[in-house]
């Protein structure tokens, strides 16, 4: 145990720079002056400088080799030693000159990418893109894989995940909700809107939004002592501890959904952060398992929860009390449809339920074509356009609307975008699984009670933090691999209801 | 040059590392969730253990020895290794079992003294100042010195200050400016108040006390471009790089001297830090060169532009529309002697300008005693009460009014106090200095022109940073050394006007 307590400690330390770094960043979004970019830079290479060196000192390769029998055991000890092994074998495997090469391509990348985006022109931003999937086929190189380059690069998100699994996965959601959305367009076609959609743009004052979003959040649990809420020119979750968490959001006066949801959203990582075991602090147990479980979180507090009627059948009348004249004469009904609008779009991060999954797989679909060569990054903006077409039905006017909006491929973000729609997938999922121990969950928010479904979440997912691999999470909560089918028969139930349709 | 290239590298790591320390001071503040104070406290102790290891790490010595021949130059780089060598043979003196012992002992006492004042029970805090004392004296040794063991704690803050040259200084000060104080005294005892004091005291709304506040700052040359005014419990600046200040202030809706006055000092010590050579970034020739030199800036804002008649002049009007309900009626001459009250009381930092520097030298006389031996910690309350008497004419009622005020001692800052005298002598200096080469500066406030004061004080003393030391400052700027006429002048002249003394 001498070994084990030397690493814990030394890997302490590498968490104590993490947690620094982290909020040097959070503070760099929220509150620092416009010219402090520049020593804030300088701060932050050099503290990602010293946590590389000691994360990849070859000193933990030492102790991991002695502590090895440990692995196979279901225990702190043994979790720490394997998760602490994936980690250094991470860091390890990239050469420093390929490290260097990415970070001075990524950093191109990203500034073509904003003029490009700017400017709608993909040719500014092609060849910056195909070096980033040639980074990206290296990199799957020097991590390894046995079935699909694409494996390796997912590993960094998803642990554990795979490129077939989440084909064969998406391919039933495709076909299942494909019809669904299809189905909604022909009614809405047919009969018109269900909702004056209106209500959504009329002005809701900041403060209200700020007061009843963070009196939800904290009926989540999120409370002032850890946690705290600022505004930030794109909304993310980060934290510094468990007991240190904080999430951003930006205010629209004339769309409260963005902040509204948004909280609700944010909470959920937030939460998930909170509550992991606090034993786990300083260790590499500590923080949520994957990318694709922590938006299970955010995706149940903003949609599950926060989108659902019965949410609204206890809050409404508050929320009314809040925006006295915006929601002057609106009925709960007509609310409730108006936050669940379906509507095929151009923009990703402001889809609906129901479309945005199909903004996930055409993503999915281009980067796996890409890196199997498929696919050319000179063709990108036809397929997409046309994957576009066949999805939702609409075909962007410019490419700024289109295959440039995200700014994933510019960061090196390849193998990220699957996580938000396994998010999606599982969010369901757990939440059948708590409704089948705790009873109608729908009963309970009709009387505001919010914990009984996070306290459910706690101590099913968040409390393991990295202890446990996505899927295994999956397993042990819900009693099943991760599928689309209680996503899917989820969002027919839902939307049949909303949008009037039978048979489906 | 290789050797200084490598140095100036290595240094300027260092000096991220201290950047993205201040960051999380600063932080922790003004916005920390309560309970993430466990985190916060691992993450400084690991930056703090990684800053002092690369700040003492041998291969600056060796680089240090290979460089002296530039030590000589009066150049950048001939600077540039002269702070180098005092920081590195500070860092260095203390054996590491002595910086452990004083981290110990400083936490204990820290409590202790909270304690202490909270129950104004001085013995409780008794054996804890022994034990600052004593560690006080080991460092002298440790440090080494001359003529005086106190030398060697006051390089720390005030480099190349010597005890004998501050006792002399002190003398013509307490010789001067006590009879001042005693002829106020007399005055108000016969004829009365000169002002309705109790117009401080009204209701003044928080947002204006902000506004007006800021706006002045910014007529300082404080944008917020590269600056940010934050709450906290203690007012301070800090700043993570020139172009990255740090101002924070507390408001009292009861009595807006505090918010105001305190906003303009910290401005002072901001716009000196912001002032520095761009070239100094990441150097130890960053940061302004010692504490009283800053509080020269932080009172200069504060006192001799915020409190005189002059600025009054022009800003009165804008004043009183800000705050048009607590000011009704007020005059302008009511107004300027109400801010300017002087009142011999208890507590150090709410001292007015003629009682301060008593504050001050009592507690340097009584740090001088105790390092000399010939004052005994157990007789503290006793000699403090007494030197109250003489000086002041007031007695605490109790020694958590007294002795026990100051946070300094718990925290082992010993040698630090009389910086704050020094400041206030060098601040009428150096105004006195620049009005001889831009004439009447009071006639300039009149017309709200403040820039000319603070581009003197740049060009004389902020663009320096730290190249030369407090002395060199004084001497090259003001074109003498540091003394006590210049402020005793003043003091005289100010408050004879006030008070309607004559012959004073």
């Amino acid at each position: 145990m001498k070994n084990f307590e030397a690493l814990k400690h030394h890997l302490g330390q590498v968490s104590d720079l993490g947690g620094a770094a982290s909020v040097l960043s959070w503070e760099q979004e929220t509150y620092m002056p416009a010219k402090g970019a520049e020593h804030r830079a300088d701060q932050m290479a050099t503290l990602s400088l010293i946590h590389h060196q000691m994360a990849t000192d070859p000193k933990i390769g030492v102790w991991l080799e002695e502590l090895k029998p440990l692995e196979g055991e279901d225990t702190f000890e043994g979790a720490f030693v394997r998760v602490a092994r994936r980690n250094y074998e991470r860091e390890t495997k990239f050469p420093a000159e390929f490290v260097e090469e990415t970070s001075r391509a990524q950093n191109a990348a990203h500034h073509a990418w904003l003029e490009a985006r700017k400017h709608s022109d993909f040719k500014h931003f092609e060849p910056h893109l195909e070096k980033m999937f040639e980074l990206a086929r290296r990199a799957a190189d020097y991590l390894g894989f046995e079935d699909h380059p694409y494996d390796a690069l997912l590993d960094l998100y998803e642990p554990g995940a795979k490129t077939a699994h989440i084909k064969s996965i998406f391919a039933d959601l495709r076909d299942q909700t494909l019809p669904l959305l299809k189905a909604i367009q022909a009614k809405v076609a047919a009969s018109g809107d269900v909702a004056d959609y209106s209500l959504l743009s009329r002005k809701f004052p900041l403060e209200g939004q700020k007061t009843f979003g963070l009196k939800v959040a904290q009926r989540f649990g999120l409370e002032p002592e850890f946690a705290r809420q600022d505004v930030s020119a794109h909304p993310f979750c980060t934290n510094f501890g468990y007991n240190d968490i904080r999430i951003t959001t930006r205010f629209d006066e004339h769309f409260f959904p963005t902040s509204l949801f948004g909280t609700w959203h944010e909470t959920g990582h937030g939460m998930y952060e909170h509550g992991v075991n606090p034993q786990y602090n300083r260790t590499p147990l500590a923080g949520g398992t994957s990318l694709g479980v922590h938006e299970s979180q955010s995706r149940l507090f903003e949609n599950l929860v926060g989108r659902s009627k019965a949410f609204w059948e206890f809050h409404f009348e508050d929320f009314k009390a809040t925006f006295p004249e915006p929601m002057n004469g609106v009925t709960l009904d007509e609310f409730y449809k108006a936050i669940n609008r379906v509507q095929a779009d151009l923009i990703r991060v402001e889809a609906d339920e129901v479309t945005y999954n199909f903004h996930v797989m055409l993503r999915f679909e281009i980067e796996v074509g890409l890196l199997e060569g498929s696919i050319q990054v000179k063709d990108l903006p036809e397929i997409w356009n046309a994957k576009m077409q066949d999805y939702l039905g609409v075909v962007p006017p410019s490419d700024a609307l289109g295959v440039l909006q995200d700014v994933h491929w510019s960061a090196g973000l390849i193998g990220y975008f699957a996580t938000y729609s396994l998010g999606n997938l599982l969010s369901v999922q757990l939440y059948n699984a708590a409704q089948l121990e705790l009873g109608n969950l729908h009963d309970q928010y009709r009387k505001g009670e919010l914990a009984p479904t996070v306290e459910w979440m706690r101590k099913n997912v968040h409390q393991h933090g990295s202890r446990y691999l996505p899927h295994e999470i999956a397993q042990m909560a819900t009693g099943k691999p991760l599928g689309a089918a209680d996503y899917v028969k989820y969002l027919k139930e839902k939307y049949s209801e909303i949008y009037g349709l039978e048979g489906i």
